[in-house]
C-alpha cells in the first residue's frame, strides 16, 4: 500500500496537482536530451517564468532577491514572528532527472497552495524559494543562491566566468539579481528551514521505508594523489626491477574501500569515500604503468572521521610508494568542507508529524550535498528525503512515486504547522524558561 | 674500461664505420618526431634504398623476397651448404630509437662487409636480411617478413587493411615483396641464423656485463578481463551497498603482481606479468565505478607457468567478482604464443667467442618479441643482447653504446667462422655419427 493512500483523508495537499505541476515544468527541457534546464539558460529562465506564475495563482507575492533566488511570499499574521523557507532549486544537471531539486520546489508550491486555499494563515511568514544554480554550473560553483542568502557567496566568486567569459555577477544580474547589492540577500529573519529532495540513493527503497529525515549533510573531501615510477618494457623489465605506479594506486584503491567499510561501522554516522578517478600512464599492454592518479572522495557526518581518515591515508601512500620504490610527487587536498547539522528539534517534529500521518520514517545523513547545508548558517533547517527507484538521480531514469512525494510534502505542511503553533509566544509572559 | 677497448687488437671489423652507419641511417626520419621510419613508408623505402646501397658497396648481390624482405648475399664456396643468415629490421614505432632492429642490420652489414673485405669466403652463404615491418604497424600485425619467411605469414592476414584501407598484401607488393608467389619467401637452405639486438632491459647494465646470450624469446599471452558493476553516487550509497568495479579491477592489479613476483623465482626461467591497461568508468569523482576493463600481459620461457597462471588468474577474478557481487563479462584470452627457444649449440659457440674475445656474458630470456622467434621454425637461430641505457626503449631516449656494439657484431662474426669451420662435412666419410 502507497505512502498517499495510507494518508487518506488525512491528505493535507492535494498530491495530483502536485505531480501535474513536476511533469508540467518537466516539459520545460532541452528536447534533444532530456532532462536539461541548466542554470542561467534561457531554459531556465523560462521555467521560473512559469515557477513565477504558478506562485501567483498560489497567492503569493512574487519577487528575485539580489542573490538570482526566485521568491514566492505569503505573509504571516505576526510581523515579528520571522519567516518559515520551504524550498530547493529548479536547475538540473546536463541529462539529469525530472526530481532533483524540482520535486523540492514543486513541493513547497503545493505546501503554500495548500495554507493558501486552506485559509489558513499562519503567524509567520512562508517563504517558497527556489534557490539559484544549485547544480554545478560552468561557472564552477555550486548552490550560488543558497550561498548568497547566507553570506558565503565571495567577490571573488562572482568574478568567476564561464568559457564564454561571462561573469557569475553578470549572470546572476541577467537572471533578476543585483550583485552590487549581494548583501541585501542576506537573511536575518528566517527561523525556519524545510527542503524536501530526492534521497538520490537506495536505502530508503531497499528498507522500505516511506521517508528520510536528515540528521546532518555530510561535507566532503576530495583528496588527489599521483605516484610515478617508471613506465619500463612489460616483458624485459623482470618483477624485481620494476617500479609499478599503477600497483601503487591498486594498493591505494584496496586501502580506502576496506578503511572506509571499517570507519562506517564506528556509530559515528554515516561515512563513504570513493576512488572515483583513477588513470595511469602510458596505458599500454606492453608498458609497466610508469604514472598514476587517483581522486579519493571522503564524505562523514564526523568530521573527525574525515580527518583521521586523510591522515591514514596519507601515511599508508607514502608507505606504498616508499615499499614500491617510487615517488609520491602529488599529495593534495582539494578540498574539504564541514558537515552541516540539521536541527534536532525540527526533525523531531518532522517524525511526529510522519508518524501521526501513519507514514514509517528513519533518521539518515545526506551523503550528497544541498542547499540546506547552508541554510544552516542561518536558521535552524531540515531536510525530508523521498524514496527514488535504484538510488539513481542526476539521469534521465530518476525516478520517485507520485505517493511518495506527496507523503514528504504532507509532512512538512503538518510540522510547519505544528512549528508555527509551538513557538507561539505566551501572552504576557516575560519571564525565559529556565 | 669499455668492451671494444677490451678487445683492442682482436677487434675483426670497424667499430667506427659500424657506428658511422648507425647514425647515417637515423638521419632518415620524420624530421618532426625523430626517430620515425615506419615500415611501409617513403622513409621506410628511402631508408631501405640507403641500406641496399651500403650492402652493394659491401660486395654483396641485393634482392627483395616475396615476403618483402631486403637481403643482401655473399655467396658461399660450397653451393650444399646452405645459408647463415645475420639479421634483423629497420623498421621504427613512432618517435623510437636509433637500435631497436636497426642496429642488428648495420651490424648484420658491418660482419659481411668485414668478411668481404679480408677476402675471407666462408664455405656457407651469408645473407644479411632487413625483415620487414617487425614493429607492430597499422595493419595491426608483427615480424610480417620473419612470418614470410617461414611460411607464417597466411592469406588471412595478406587482407589485413590499414587506416587508408590498403590491403598489407598490397603493400608487401609496394615495397617489392610478391604476396602471390608467397612460398618463394620460405626458406629450407637456412642452416643458422644470428640476431643482434639491443635488451630492451636494464639487466646488462645493472648487471655490468657486456653481452647477453639469448636461451629462449618468451612466449607472450594477453588477457583482457572487465567487470561489471553498478555506478552509484559517492555520497549516498553506502559502503555495504557498493558493486564497485574499479575495487575489482585494483585487486586484480595487486593478484597480478604478487603471484607473477613469486612466479619469477620458480626457477623455471623468466616469467613477467603486467596490467598495463587499466580502466574504469564513469571515471568521475563522485561515483562508484559501474565498469572497469584490464589487459594482462603474460610472459613466460616455459609455457606451463602461463597455463597456471591464465588458470589463477580466472578463478581469482571470478572469486573477486563473486565477493563484491559484481560481474565479469569479459574474460578473454586474447592470444597466447608459445615461447620460442634458440639453439643451445649457437649459444655456446657464442659464448666460447666472448671468452676468447675478453668479453663477459650471460644466458638470459628475451622478454619481447623478435624476428629470431619466428626463425627458430627454420633454423638454429642465436641472438646476442647489448646492453642499453636504463633499458629505455622505443623512444628516442634509446641508446647503446658504440663499443657495446662492436662487442656484440665481433662475437656474431666469429662465432659464425667457427660455425663456418665445424660443421664442415668430412671427407671421404659417408657415415653417420650415432
Amino acid at each position: 500500500m502507497s505512502a498517499a493512500i495510507r494518508l487518506g483523508r488525512n491528505m493535507p495537499l492535494d498530491a495530483e496537482r502536485l505531480w501535474s505541476d513536476l511533469m508540467d515544468l518537466a516539459t520545460i527541457t532541452e528536447p534533444e536530451r532530456p532532462y536539461t534546464r541548466r542554470s542561467f539558460s534561457k531554459l531556465f529562465i523560462e521555467g521560473r517564468e512559469w515557477l513565477a506564475r504558478r506562485f501567483k495563482e498560489a497567492g503569493m507575492t512574487v519577487r528575485i532577491d539580489a542573490g538570482g533566488n526566485l521568491i514566492g511570499r505569503l505573509e504571516g499574521s505576526d510581523t515579528t514572528a520571522g519567516t518559515i523557507i520551504i524550498g530547493s532549486h529548479s536547475d538540473t544537471v546536463p541529462s539529469g532527472g525530472r526530481f532533483d531539486g524540482v520535486a523540492g520546489v514543486i513541493a513547497a508550491l503545493e505546501i503554500a497552495r495548500s495554507l493558501h486555499q486552506a485559509g489558513r494563515k499562519l503567524r509567520h511568514a512562508v517563504e517558497v524559494v527556489d534557490f539559484l544554480a544549485e547544480e554545478p554550473s560552468e561557472f564552477g560553483l555550486s548552490c550560488v543562491g543558497s550561498r548568497a542568502m547566507t553570506g558565503m557567496l565571495t567577490g571573488d566568486q562572482l568574478d568567476f566566468t564561464d568559457p564564454t567569459g561571462e561573469r557569475l555577477g553578470e549572470a546572476i544580474a541577467r537572471v533578476g539579481g543585483d550583485p552590487k547589492r549581494l548583501t541585501d540577500a542576506v537573511r536575518g529573519d528566517v527561523v525556519a528551514c524545510f527542503e524536501l529532495h530526492i534521497e538520490q540513493g537506495a536505502v530508503l527503497e531497499e528498507s522500505r521505508i516511506d521517508l528520510g529525515m536528515v540528521s546532518a549533510i555530510v561535507g566532503i573531501a576530495r583528496v588527489e594523489i599521483a605516484f610515478e615510477g617508471r613506465a619500463d618494457h612489460a616483458g624485459t623489465t623482470p618483477m624485481t626491477m620494476r617500479r609499478d605506479a599503477g600497483l601503487a594506486a591498486a594498493m591505494t584503491v584496496s586501502f580506502v574501500a576496506d578503511r572506509a567499510s571499517k570507519d562506517a561501522l564506528t556509530g559515528q554516522g554515516h561515512f563513504v569515500a570513493t576512488c572515483g578517478i583513477v588513470e595511469q600512464e602510458p596505458n599500454a599492454a606492453n608498458v609497466v604503468p610508469g604514472a598514476s592518479r587517483i581522486v579519493v572522495d571522503i564524505r562523514a557526518e564526523d568530521h573527525s572521521l574525515t580527518q583521521y581518515f586523510i591522515a591514514a591515508l596519507d601515511q599508508r601512500t607514502r608507505a606504498i610508494a616508499h615499499q614500491l620504490g617510487i615517488g609520491r610527487p602529488v599529495w593534495k587536498v582539494l578540498s574539504d568542507s564541514d558537515p552541516a547539522q540539521c536541527d534536532d528539534t525540527l526533525r523531531s517534529m518532522l517524525q511526529e508529524s510522519a508518524i501521526s500521518l501513519g507514514l514509517s520514517s528513519r533518521t539518515m545523513a545526506s551523503g550528497a550535498g544541498h542547499d540546506t547545508a547552508f541554510l544552516t548558517r542561518i536558521a535552524p533547517s531540515a531536510m525530508v528525503f523521498v524514496p527514488c527507484r535504484e538510488g539513481r538521480s542526476h539521469a534521465p531514469e530518476e525516478w520517485a512515486e507520485r505517493d511518495s512525494l506527496a507523503a514528504g510534502a504532507a509532512v512538512i505542511h503538518d510540522a510547519i504547522l505544528k512549528f508555527d503553533l509551538v513557538t507561539e509566544p505566551e501572552q504576557g509572559s516575560g519571564e525565559a524558561i529556565v
